[in-house]
């Protein structure tokens, strides 16, 4: 074991993928992104950190915006969305979609959908981190094990960016808020 | 496929778990987080969100945190350090470790480990968000494939925090970048 001192930047863990959704004058933009992450617990609010998009300019003009969680499968046409952008193709009929109270569209085809009201925005350099209020969460029934999204039935799409490879989450390794109180048991 | 729509709150998708490493008065201590997150390319600039615990102090006191990376197979003690809180319990001695430039503890035993200095903080709710700028990147050199972390080699520990399960990281699915190109020949 021998720590090694790299160039500060990126750190390469692997990321859940989401379609960011925005909708304007009717027509809806989806885009590929993985920096994102819930930020608040009580209100329920979740942070996507987003460079020069067409989305970031459709998110400052509506105040809405959803996050459509996709599965394994759609992974080609989840990265045809991170790699075309709005402004050069229309992406409004790549999927079936559904609406909440936001109008963001929400995609049928992902399993887990969340809809949200900008809450404020961190600038972060060159990127910009929009902060929403989750005031819509919507999960298909298939995925569902009472009444809990299950991982192992949604079969997330992750991003690992810096090898630019996509995988699927692996077998359980244990019991969150558990297996520790073992832990401190056996020391 | 029946979407169903549950009651807004935390998103259920896998997320990396970092131990937040701080020190204080020579003394190193560790907390467990997932809500965590690149925000910034240009300059690397990292967001880990947290409840109100005692390395929330300690960061505001120093300015100063690292974000240390376990593997699978530190399941148990990573546990450890989100059910325990450094009030409570010494984890000083858990690991054995290595400074950088900011004095935070950076961790042997995780294969990956950034330092960061303390940008700001983003207030949301009862969490705070903790935006760092990325001063330190260190990767172990068993993990690196030409010079870049290797993610099936220094297998990260992911959570899903809603039906608290630890899972390891899947296989491949697919190419980012790369994939998405071809489906739009297709189309």
């Amino acid at each position: 074991m021998k720590q090694l001192r790299l160039e500060p930047g990126i750190v390469n863990y692997p990321m859940p993928v989401a379609l960011v959704g925005t909708a304007r004058e009717g027509k809806d933009n989806y885009m590929a992104a993985a920096w994102l992450s819930m930020v608040s617990h009580t209100p329920p609010r979740i942070a996507v950190s987003l460079g020069p998009h067409l989305t970031r300019d459709i998110i400052r003009e509506t105040g809405v915006f959803s996050l459509c969680f996709p599965s394994v499968q759609d992974e080609a046409v989840t990265d045809y969305c991170g790699v075309i952008s709005g402004t050069k193709a229309d992406k409004s009929a790549l999927f079936s979609t559904f609406r909440g109270e936001t109008g963001a569209p929400l995609v049928q085809t992902c399993a887990l959908n969340a809809e949200c009201r900008l809450n404020h925005i961190d600038i972060n350099g060159l990127n910009e981190t929009f902060v929403g209020d989750i005031v819509g969460l919507y999960a298909d029934e298939s995925v569902l094990t009472d009444g809990k999204v299950d991982l192992a039935k949604l079969r997330p799409l992750l991003l690992s960016q810096l090898d630019a490879r996509y995988y699927a989450l692996g077998p359980a390794a244990g019991r969150a808020w558990k297996d520790g109180v073992g832990f401190r048991q056996r020391r």
